[in-house]
């Protein structure tokens, strides 16, 4: 076996994969409604060939054979088998039959999602959610190496070094920060106006701006291209085509010029990685949380930013055609960051935000490591929401049934998120103490920032591990204190709060 | 060997083909255009792989197993077993080095065509389609079955049946016809007004009116899309996907309009199959030429219909919102019928457009039956341009480099566009007899129409051969009078010629 024999199989499942996301981007962006029966049988088709291939014999005698020989792989090829090596001991560890068995249990949940969302009762899926959580308590032992806890196993398959231990201490910290951020708002804020924010902004005209603030964020649209959905996302087939999505409502601009500027990061991200990785497993980020933490670095990190904002009022002003003449800029700018509890998580403001999280992350620890009871999940649910946001879902679909990810399986997913944020207000600090960033978010050119995030984050892909990238950014592990202090000076400006 | 196994890898492999076909329609729809190298190797991978399971190992034992036992087989079954069967012979009889080497031979001659245009010069592309050549006459033995000629083997390829004797009378025939028009319409002919054409229409006023016509005559947008392109074509994915794609211009509403006519003609036949032909390879259309028929009847036939026009010209002018509204039926009807001698074959209109495959497909007669030197072939090019149509090219780009066809391997693929146009004719005759065609075309409902094509043509797919279609569907072979009596009767009315 040589290394480019490895590589070669590595690169033909990559091309498979590659086709996949095609054909899912297609599914979400405009494939005619009446052949979803037909693109399931594609996709079920190529993506079982690309799974196979990734546990089957080439792949198994290349890990037997440079587990002895590693000193024969190059530098990418060694990282390149530890990437694979990892995801085979993922995949495979389960007998097939059994995963067979959990793929239906999820195309099941999911069908009893859409009910229980049309229905607004969790009743409708809860016995399909308890059968998932069966399967993953019973995959987790097949999975465990040296977590502590049953959920510690799940929350690595998504933030490879993360802890239940680590996380609950990370999410007291933010959680009393955000509690003590709100209760002042509420007792000594001025409520920022935001009638205005209703007014009509065509889709032409929202299209035109965000597009323009997107590629000075660093998007190449010639590697890249912004597309109508549903459900927004980005998608890449590979670092020169990494498509963002967005709705619009022409009586919410704000909705797709945040939507678009966060996909934006996730898509600078992808089309940034060096490119000694293209057509392996390593050209895509490092984890769902550092993915996250370079479009929240674009949504919430400059998105909150007063520079940048009166640096794009002009050009805000110019799109919209006249619709918000009457508006001086601090109005306009404090009306962007209100802060509201809400029920929805896809809704909420980027102060409540986390608590949403918290939630479900409280929820899922419990179900893994406590072992409570799905049929009691809805009453945790509300009770949570009111306890921690002050308002009590009036029913599931506003509350537990909401979000897709359990129902898919995704338990440990969640807290993702929120590591996006406090990754991101973590790496605004490292990145202040070597460059004026308000300075240059009200110049004309944005490059420097997205030069020290390519420099810091993306051009390492998932090469290197979250914990190690953001500890060589930041001289520092994950620290929630940044993102507390800059919710703090955000919220405490807009809301005239002087301490 | 069962039945369900042999149909089972031929859905495998057609599923393939659709993810190529969709990522075929990304790159020239809309796909980042830096991204065209990664998208190279994604479809040469899955082609590649497509192709070795259409003449692999499965296949073949498929073909011997079901040789000996064609009784095991359901009537779907054996029309797939004579298709697979088909192209099997066509795929595998070519030693695998040659067939290689020789698509290395299009790459490059790919490349040279594209230069050639550049220097408007076939000088640049002569020795590569010399090797496209010389490869051809070496593969020729290996396909010949009891074909009279060379070509006659390459004219089978795309329209089974048909040879150069056929041929050779039906053009003639058709070329005195055509000729007799032209004569007729430059001694005694009015011309029509046909300023107006380039006055402005938004691409949003074409788009509204041609997807309003394409629907109307059966184009289901449910299960198509209309998307922009550089090169107009229909790709159909499955018969619940078959997308349309055009070009607009905004001083020339024509070249969208009968062009979007022309596509929903081939998305139509492609949404009318058969299910029970879903993931096999008569899931598709019979032939080029009756492909074209289908476009072309949309295009020619109904697009040159005076009470058709009748009925659309209230929805045209809606449509343009009072750009026409000076301009009375009858001169905006004739002005759509103008014909005047070209020198691109598809700029040309209907009446000449003939000729302009009469000149190709007389050349491609010479270089395979008669040997002639490829150096001499832009002489030849010109001189039939000077004597069929009477002007004569200026430089390569205007003549012989115009298509990309030949560099593309595709001799003998020319013809099907000129047997469209009299499959279209011939089958509008039929109708006739069956139908008052005009008195549809003039109603709201169209789809009497429609209904008598998918009971001819559509519904069959590929598990009939094209002569056998036209012979059940309009009782006599291939009879290019229709074509010549139609155009007659369209060219004389507008040109206000009374013999």
């Amino acid at each position: 076996m040589k290394e480019q024999e490895f590589l070669n199989e590595i690169k033909e499942i990559q091309l498979l994969t590659e086709a996949i996301g095609l054909l899912e981007w297609d599914s979400q962006t405009g494939m005619p409604e009446a052949s979803s029966d037909f693109r399931g049988e594609t996709v079920g088709y190529i993506s079982g060939m690309a799974f196979e291939r990734s546990v089957g014999p080439k792949v198994q005698e290349a890990l037997a054979y440079f587990e002895d020989h590693s000193e024969e792989l190059s530098e990418v090829g060694l990282a390149v088998y530890n990437k694979v090596k990892e995801d085979y001991e993922l995949n495979h560890s389960i007998p097939a039959e059994r995963m067979q068995a959990y793929n239906t249990a999820l195309t099941n949940a999911h069908a009893a999602w859409l009910k229980a969302r049309k229905a607004k009762d969790f009743a409708e899926m809860k016995n399909e959610i308890q059968t998932i959580v069966d399967f993953l308590k019973e995959f987790i032992p097949y999975w465990k190496k040296d977590e502590a806890t049953n959920y510690d196993v799940l929350l690595n398959q998504y933030e490879p070094g993360l802890t239940v231990e680590k996380l609950d201490q990370i999410f007291a910290q933010v959680k009393a920060g955000i509690m003590e951020i709100r209760t002042t708002v509420a007792e000594k804020g001025t409520v920022p106006r935001t009638d205005f924010l209703s007014r009509q902004v065509t889709k032409a005209q929202q299209r035109r701006f965000v597009s323009g603030v997107a590629e000075q964020l660093g998007y190449d649209f010639s590697r890249g291209r912004l597309d109508d959905t549903v459900h927004p996302f980005m998608l890449a087939l590979n670092r020169k085509d990494a498509r963002i999505t967005t709705r619009w409502d022409e009586t919410d601009f704000t909705m797709a010029t945040f939507g678009v500027i966060h996909e934006a990061g996730h898509g600078i991200y992808e089309q940034s990685i060096d490119s000694k990785y293209d057509y392996t497993p390593l050209a895509t980020g490092a984890s769902m949380g550092i993915h996250e933490s370079q479009s929240l670095f674009n949504e919430i990190i400059i998105g909150s930013n007063k520079q940048f904002w009166q640096k794009q009022f002009p050009f805000f002003k110019e799109c919209t055609e006249g619709t918000f003449d009457d508006i001086d800029f601090e109005t306009f700018y404090d009306s962007l960051k209100e802060t509201k509890a809400s029920l929805v998580r896809i809704e909420a403001d980027s102060l409540t935000y986390p608590l949403h999280i918290i939630i479900r992350y409280e929820i899922e620890k419990m179900i893994f490591n406590e072992d409570v009871s799905v049929a009691d999940l809805p009453q945790i649910w509300n009770d949570k929401y009111e306890e921690y946001l002050g308002i009590r879902p009036e029913n599931d679909l506003e509350g537990i049934v909401q979000d897709v990810h359990w129902s898919g399986g995704s338990f440990g997913y969640f807290p993702s998120y929120a590591l996006g944020y406090m990754y991101a207000a973590q790496l605004r600090h490292a990145m202040g103490q070597e460059i004026d960033v308000d300075t240059i978010l009200a110049s004309d050119d944005y490059s420097v920032i997205k030069n020290w995030l390519t420099e810091h984050i993306h051009q390492y892909g998932a090469s290197r591990k979250p914990n190690q990238l953001i500890m060589d950014a930041t001289g520092e592990a994950l620290n929630p204190q940044y993102l507390i202090d800059y919710m703090k000076s955000i919220y405490y400006d807009v809301y005239k709060i002087t301490e």
